[in-house]
């Protein structure tokens, strides 16, 4: 697919994924989510050095974006939990592609 | 590989991705990148949006990731070129997928 570098079309989609995609926390957020729904405090644990107020904003966007679903529950006090979209878990293969080149870059850049 | 979401190893992989590839613009240049070499004034014109500081700052840091690789030769005035390597041009599989998940996205998102 490379050869098509720079072409307009690919470099649109390609833009579109990063638009939804945007910074360095989204995609950790859907990749937590990926194990089943969990609370806002349960996620801040798995996800290392995202603040409550990112995290808040981020699920605010992946939700705007239907990555993810907000479920509140009529407990008392009231139950929010957060679930993965059929549309966020098709991001699988990006997932798997990151995670083995992430894999591949710490061996070449930091050489472990 | 998503039924090991949340596990942290992976974490860290996609966490150690994300941080070479952060923002919007690294991986757009890098795409117009793997149609072969460029100057500064071709990659500005094909990624969309891109301002001359911005572009400026993320060819120093793909080249600090060793992602590409900048020549100078000795005409006058100067002529510099920009060249993925090949560590950069194994992100071809994240890119792939980032453009077909960037096609069902706007399908679902935008509706078109």
């Amino acid at each position: 697919m490379l050869a098509k570098g720079g072409c307009p079309k690919t470099m649109l989609s390609i833009s579109d994924a990063l638009e939804a995609l945007e910074g360095r926390w989204r995609l950790l957020i859907l990749f937590a989510l990926s194990g089943g729904p969990k609370r806002f405090r349960q996620i801040a644990r798995e996800v290392p050095g995202i603040t409550d107020k990112m995290l808040s904003k981020e699920l605010k966007s992946l939700e705007a974006h239907k990555l993810i679903r907000r479920d509140v529950y009529d407990t008392f006090p009231p139950t929010v939990e957060y679930t993965i979209t059929p549309h966020g878990l098709s991001l699988e293969k990006v997932l798997d592609e990151l995670h083995y080149w992430g894999l591949a870059h710490r061996k070449k850049v930091i050489g472990k």
